[in-house]
């Protein structure tokens, strides 16, 4: 069933990158002001202050975190690279918790030529190898499905069912998955697979943007909510029976987006996500 | 388990939109003198000459011809255009038996803002309605699942699996599943689904070509096998192992590949097919 429409932006969150040409200090004052308290938060506008900072002007201005972005990326044609794929997980789950964030979201990763068996096996022995470091952090693992249209190079993980594979084998409670409609709207599983994932506990994040018909661009031509095919309001119905009561994170690459200017962009998100999501 | 190694072009069959500046006779002439005997016929270069005229070219140059590509195309918001594509469909029955062809691929279709369960029930429904005349003409249906990135507006049939549930609603012995490697190769359900395929008589073609890394433009630009990463040679296995034994159609759009001399291109088509498939 369809979920009502929303009323206000409480359970609005945006991840940085949305923003892409603004600073974390930027994004906080103008999410603060747009009333929305929520703020995903990208590893690169950490980069120039330091998480220890960014965790302060975070807790300064009263955010909430749901996630860092991103960690992952674990398959890999040597031990080394391996071993490097580790350790930067690792310091993507001490950041989290510095800033406050409840999850890492995980880009799996996936290596042309690798097969797409293979390199999962190799997510989970890598996501296995972070969990004790996850568990005294107390930092959740959301594997996030992407698009089979990034799955040579960007993610062996392509479906939720994947994803809950993963998930079956490590049953562990910090590990579950971060369901982004861009990637997974097209699939004729996906209730489904929503369902399993309340029932298992494992549904720990909600991603919204929207899928352009005539796509410009792989990977930064996303529309926002409201610019394409995908029903919003039908898939957070289905989330929310499964029981998911956390933020609808906006998430949106767009090229042409980051031209404009970012406090009008602002202001246009929070109506479409009121009238869209 | 990966097949074993190709040693002629005898199980080959091309595409004509593989050579698109071709004519349906270019395309008899080169192939033929390439020892290529199979043909699947777009409709395209039959349009000039007409189905009764194309029938006698292949006839009489004893090309085997797996394919009229392409039929479907069923969902659609208004009746009219509802039974405007059945008319179509019926058309590409008659003009596959009049040019020998074993099958029609169909390419669903999607329609921007209807959900994908109401497109896939409209294309049960399309399919069940020309099911008669393809009884008469003795012409497969072979539905194609494309891939997710085309879910918007081109198939509502994004997996093997989605295709298989309408082939299990229809169960005629004239429906089956057309598997390109291009739209499913990432699917961690391939190998089950072309078994099951195999089980229930509804494997009817595979068509190969290859995904690259860093594609350029979403429709036009297929890699030749060997220029990406999907392992043919293990997805031949299986469709083997599944008791497949039709052609191996190699079709591939190609901006690219389209503006080489395309007599050099069948050549380069036949090595790289000995080498990859």
């Amino acid at each position: 069933m369809p979920a009502s429409p929303i009323s206000d932006l409480s359970r609005c969150a945006i991840h940085t990158m949305t923003n892409k040409p603004w600073t974390l200090r930027q994004c906080v004052d103008a999410y603060s002001a747009a009333g929305v308290k929520g703020i995903s938060v990208w590893r690169n506008v950490i980069e120039p202050i330091g998480a220890k900072e960014a965790g302060k002007l975070l807790r300064e201005n009263d955010m909430r975190v749901p996630a860092l972005v991103r960690g992952g990326f674990f398959p890999a044609t040597s031990a080394e690279a391996r071993a490097k794929a580790i350790d930067v997980n690792r310091a993507c789950i001490d950041e989290a918790h510095e800033i406050g964030a409840e999850m890492v979201v995980l880009v799996c990763g996936a290596v042309p030529g690798m097969s797409l068996e293979d390199a999962r096996k190799q997510v989970t022995e890598g996501i296995a190898e972070i969990l004790p470091q996850a568990h005294s952090a107390n930092v959740k693992l959301a594997i996030e499905p992407l698009h089979p249209m990034y799955a040579a190079d960007r993610s062996c993980v392509c479906r939720m069912t994947d994803a809950r594979r993963i998930c079956q084998q490590l049953r562990d409670p910090l590990v579950g998955i971060a369901v982004d409609v861009f990637h997974v709207w097209w699939d004729s599983d996906l209730q489904k697979e929503i369902r399993l994932a309340g029932e298992t506990a494992t549904l720990l994040a909600f991603h919204v943007c929207d899928w352009r018909v005539q796509m410009r661009d792989q990977l930064n031509d996303r529309g926002l909510m409201g610019d394409g095919v995908i029903d919003l309001r039908m898939i957070r119905g289905w989330v929310e029976e499964a029981g998911f009561k956390g933020y609808n994170e906006v998430e949106v690459f767009s090229d042409e987006y980051w031209k404009m200017d970012q406090a009008e962009y602002v202001k246009l998100i929070g109506e479409r996500y009121l009238q869209h999501v």
